[in-house]
Formats: C-alpha cells, structure tokens, sequence
C-alpha cells in the first residue's frame, strides 16, 4: 500500500503495532481494553484476572474453582525453523501462559488453522504431527478446532490460532503483578535462543554453534517450581524478550528490579550471534522460558527444584526485587549500573 | 504458486478443504483426527465430547461440571457487508457454537486480531466496537486476547479467532448426534440470509429488496427453548448451510430426515437472489439461526417459545427424524421427493 507522505502514521496499523512493545499497548490501551470493559461488555461476571490486568491470560470463577484462558496466534516465518515449527510454537505458546498463569495441568487446548491454498500436503501433515506431539510432550489434549483456506496470495503459507483452558483451584492463579521488595528474579534457562536463532535463519547468516529455538512447553517446569516454594509473580519473556517481561512486571507491582549481567544465562554462540546482528539476547522473544519472582527464603529450594527438570539446568537467580527506583529495571554491567529498558518490541515481524 | 500440471491436486491444499464440505472432512479424518486423538495426544482426560465426534465444540469434565470449548477463525470479505462485519460475525460465531452444545451462558471469549500492515486504525476500531457491541448482546466478556501484525501483502485485510468457553452441568451438553426417529426438525428462522447476502454483495448485484446477513448471537433464543422442551440434538447451520447440517446429524445419528420443502423458511428476496446466483439457500451458510430435533411431543412447545424471542418469529417445523433411509435427507417438494445432498461446501471462499 503506498501512503500519502500527508497522511498521518497513526492512522494506518504498523507492524510496530504487533511488535509487543510500546505502540501494541498504546493500541490496546487506547483502544481494546476500553472497549472491552466497562461499558457492559464484560457483564456481570466476577472476573478474577481481566482484560485490564493484561497478564498472560484470564481467570474467571467456575463452580468451586476457576477457569484460565488464553489464546495466540503464531504466524512465524519460515514455518519450519532450527530447533522447532509453527505446530510446536503454537502449542507450546498456549500452554506457557497458561503455566505462568499457575495452570500447569491444562484442560484442552483449540487448533485453528488457516492455510494458503496451494501449500503442500506434505506440509500441513509435518506441522499436525509436531502440534500432536508436543501436545503429548505437555499432557494436553487438543479437541477442537477450525480449518479455513485463503486464496493464493491472501496469507502467506499457515497461520495457526490455539486457545487453550484450564479448570484450577480459586487461590492456584499466579498474577503477573505479584513482585514484592525482597523477591528473587529467577530465570528458567538461557535468554535470547528463539529470537536469535530465527533471525540469523532469516538473514542466512552461518554461524558456527548452532543456534536452535529454544521453544518448549515450560509447564512441568513450573509445576515443579509451584511445589517447591512461594512464586509471587511468573511471565513466559516472549515478544520482547526478558527486558520486556521484567519492566512489565515492575511496573505492574510499581517496584524496582536489580539484576546483575553477569549472572544472567546466555549461551557463547547466542551471545555472538547477537553482537553479529546487533540484536541483545535479552530484548528478544524466548520460547521455552519462564521468568519469575520468587519469596527470598524460598529461593534456593526453587532454583534447585528447577535444576532436576530437564531445560532447567541452566536456571540462575539472575536478581532481587527493590522499592527503589519503582517500575525500573536496572542491571549491574560490573562496570557500573544501566537502565534495561522496555524495548519498542521485537526487532523482526513474524518471530512468532 | 503456479504448478506443475504433472503434479496431483491432492497433495496441495484446495480451497474445497476450508469449504465445510467433503473435501474438509477428509483433510480432517485422515490428518487431523488420527494424530490429535488414539496415539497419546488425547492424555488421560476422560472427554464428554471429543474431537472424533466433530460436534460444534468439545466438552471435559471439569470439577463437579464440564467445560464447553470451541474456537473459529474469521476471514470474511469484505470485511463490513450487508447486515454486519467481521467483529459480529467471529462473536456470534463462537457465542452460537457454544450454545448449539447446550452452553447458552458462556463464560468468556478470547479475541486474538491478525492485522495487515496499513490497515486503517478506524477500521480496526470499528471492529472491535462491533464485537464489543455483539459481547454485551450476547451478554459475554471478551477477557484475553493477542494481536500480531503481517506485512503488507502477507495476509489480506484483517483476521479475528475467537474461542469461547463455557462452565456447565454436565447434563447440559447437547451433542450432535441425538436425533431419534420421531423427533420434529425445527429451524429458527429463514434459511440462506447470510450466504446470499455475502455472495450478491461480492458480486455487485443490485438486488430490489435488501438482503442483509443474519449474523447474530443466538444463546437466548438456544435458551428459552432449552427450556420449553427436550431438545436431541442441535447445530448452527454455517458453512455449507442446512443441507450441509442436517446430512451431518442424520449420518451421525444413522437416521433419515424427511423435510417438506413449502415448509422451510426462505425469504422472498433470498429465494430470487439465489435463483439468479444459481445458488440454494439451502446449501449456503446462516451465521444467526439454529436447527434442531426436538422430542414430538415438545415440538409445538419449543416452536412456540422460539416465537416469542426476537429473531426467532419465523421459526418453524419442517420436518421429521425417520428410521427409513439412514443417513439422508429427503425432501417433499410437492411433486415428488428427492434428497437434499450433502453440498461440496461453500460455494465460495471466505464468506465467514
Ligand atoms: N486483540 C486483543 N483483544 C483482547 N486482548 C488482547 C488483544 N491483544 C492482546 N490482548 C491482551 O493484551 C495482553 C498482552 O498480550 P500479549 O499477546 O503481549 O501477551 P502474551 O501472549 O503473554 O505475549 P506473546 O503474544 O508475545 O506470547 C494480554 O493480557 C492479552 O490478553
Ligand atoms: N484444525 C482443526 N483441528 C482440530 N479440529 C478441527 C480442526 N478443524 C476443524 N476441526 C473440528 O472439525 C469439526 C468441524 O469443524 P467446523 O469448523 O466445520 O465446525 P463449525 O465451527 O461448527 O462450523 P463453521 O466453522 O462453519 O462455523 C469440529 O468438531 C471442529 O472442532
Ligand atoms: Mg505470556
Ligand atoms: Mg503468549
Ligand atoms: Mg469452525
Ligand atoms: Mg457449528
Ligand atoms: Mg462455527
Ligand atoms: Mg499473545
């Protein structure tokens, strides 16, 4: 679409407008969230997480207990990358913000596809099978779902939508918004792998290591992480990656947040690769990674719970929640203090 | 994408396999079924409604209740038509869903948006008014929700998942499959308004009379008659229409259904536009109607309170569950009878 240089930006979406950062919750904001609330769309109901908290689902109450909810839509390119594919992403990305919700047993999960015509066969089967698989891997089972076609040339390849439910005790929820004084900020496992490793498969770059998505349903992870100690706060860092989740989290608790570089994760050839193309590991979407505020006595025993579980052997507690300097993010270099800031979204389009 | 003409069809997806015909339900059977349902995919959970029954949505017992789930992708064009827009049609599409399962009181919606670059903003707001506007009528909150944005020329215009999810008794699901030799076949209102309104848009007719879509949320209208009677067995008719719906239920049930064609509800605008669009209303997708089996000696019961909710004064019994000629639907057109056939599916792409 050609613009009149007259015209302004704001009129038109962007692709910032879907990047994660700033520019989508301005369009939230501004936009859904009113909409969506407060003018008797949301009726009548109780809810105990909603649309205004923009935490990683919602939770509404149901019978004795609750109901999570959340949804993506996973429009990655290429469909098949190092490390994974879109049928895995989708899956796992629908069971993450359940898991980070506290919903580590999930109910069912929906599969809607919508596809290009004229994409092979061969090719929606390898991506069905990856969704099957990793659906077994995270004790999901998908039980409905929808399938349309678009015209060559009106989407580009597959498009994957999963929503996924989970009934759960009322007090079982874990808010985005949680983080007190005092907390530790533990991190799963190494920063930057999905983000780092689709954009050198998309820039053709060769580096030697390999660089592999990191995407994976976390929910075991956390299940384990649950029983071993009080979680007051929890994010899979996806769209905007560590930096992003952390200042969200800041804010949302209206504390601060210390963390020192060098213990946070980042794999040798991550690191590299991100010098190379300029990217910072710890501003782009993970994938198989939980970030989460823990109760400081408990700390110990959740990182090392954490350690068993296969993916989180690198877990590290990378920093301390702090009533200073509230909803900020700052991070000792060793060299001396810098503000990790919130960043305008992921670098790329189509990382997830 | 052009093609090799040495190269088989069958190994590209169609536009038939997202047309809700035949072609679809093979996609699914051989792909989609087998790997998300008998080899571990499906863990434990003892499903009230699985996938394989390809119902409206699936139902899992949950607490001392079960949760109704179902998910759609909307891709229609134009985006506003005749009667309603995209943001309508994908709430009214997941609300009625859910209440064909029996699930009149859903307990949220997700709305995830895929949005072309350069898209204008107004139009976006305009969606998302509609659907809010649609959430209250249908007394729904939208609670959670993702946004991406493609680039331009990688998908056309807007795209909106919505899945839905409803908290019930485990009574109350209404499946599919429950129709019974005897049982009277009532419809809600006139049959073909959304399919030939979308299509006679499309095509630029000019049309004396207005046709508009019927796209509505029908939980009340599910609910009073609920109520008013035993309902069997209920669907939406969407993609590929009453005919589409009812060779569905008599197949799944291994019953036969005798219509009375004078009987079937079909507006005299829509009557003459299909005529001169060469298309059955029959055979074309409803977006705001029910049909349903209901028990003989309920039928003029349900019928009555269906009469009584707006939307529902056309409503009418046109026609009955038989053990003869398992699987079909025959038609008395007065001077004879034939079979209304299971349609291929839409006649065109992207009409929901
Ligand atoms: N179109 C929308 N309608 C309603 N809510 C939305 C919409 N888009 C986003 N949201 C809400 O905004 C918040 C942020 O969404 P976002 O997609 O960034 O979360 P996420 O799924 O955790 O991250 P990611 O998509 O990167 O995995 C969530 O609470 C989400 O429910
Ligand atoms: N990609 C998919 N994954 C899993 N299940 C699917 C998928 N596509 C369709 N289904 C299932 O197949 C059945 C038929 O789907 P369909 O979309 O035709 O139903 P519907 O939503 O009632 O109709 P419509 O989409 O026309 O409104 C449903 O049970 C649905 O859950
Ligand atoms: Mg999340
Ligand atoms: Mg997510
Ligand atoms: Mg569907
Ligand atoms: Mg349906
Ligand atoms: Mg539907
Ligand atoms: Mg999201």
């Amino acid at each position: 679409m050609t613009r009149d240089t007259t015209e302004s930006d704001q009129e038109f979406v962007t692709l910032a407008h879907g990047a994660g950062g700033g520019a989508m919750r301005s369009l939230l904001d501004e936009l859904v969230v009113p909409q969506f609330t407060g003018n008797g769309a949301e009726t009548g109901n109780d809810t105990l997480v909603g649309l205004p908290e923009l935490d990683d689902g919602a939770v509404h109450p149901a019978g004795e207990g609750a109901l999570v909810i959340t949804t993506d839509s996973h429009v990655v390119s290429p469909r098949f990358f190092p490390g994974g594919d879109i049928g895995r992403l989708a899956v796992a990305g629908t069971v993450n913000d359940l898991a980070v919700m506290g919903a580590t047993t999930p109910t069912a999960l929906t599969c809607s596809l919508v596809i290009e015509e004229g994409v092979p066969t061969a090719d929606v089967e390898r991506v069905i099978e990856s969704m099957a698989e990793t659906a077994r891997q995270a004790g999901v089972p998908i039980s409905t779902g929808d399938t349309k076609v678009m015209g060559n040339g009106e989407i580009d390849g597959i498009l994957i939508n999963t929503a996924g439910v989970a009934y759960v005790d009322r007090e079982q929820p874990v808010p985005d918004a949680g983080l007190e004084p005092g907390d530790s900020i533990i991190v799963s496992g190494s920063m930057g792998d999905h983000g780092i490793a689709l954009l050198a498969e998309r820039e053709g770059f060769d580096f030697t290591g390999a660089l592999e998505s990191d995407v994976a349903p976390v929910n075991d992870l956390v299940n384990v992480a649950l029983d071993a100690g009080r979680i007051t706060a929890m994010k899979d860092p996806t769209r905007g990656g560590l930096a992003n989740a952390l200042n969200e989290m800041a804010g949302k608790a209206d504390v601060g947040i210390d963390l020192t570089e060098e213990s946070i994760p980042v794999s040798g050839p991550i690191a590299s690769a991100g010098e190379v193309l300029g990217i910072d590991p710890l501003s782009v979407a993970n994938e198989g990674k939980v970030v989460m505020g823990v109760t400081p006595e408990d700390a110990e025993d959740v990182l090392a719970a954490i350690h068993t579980v296969p993916g989180g052997e690198d877990a590290a507690i990378i920093g301390q929640v702090t009533d200073d300097h509230a909803g900020r993010v700052v991070v000792d270099t060793g060299f001396g203090r810098r503000y990790l800031s919130e960043p305008e979204g992921e670098p790329l389009p189509r990382i997830c």
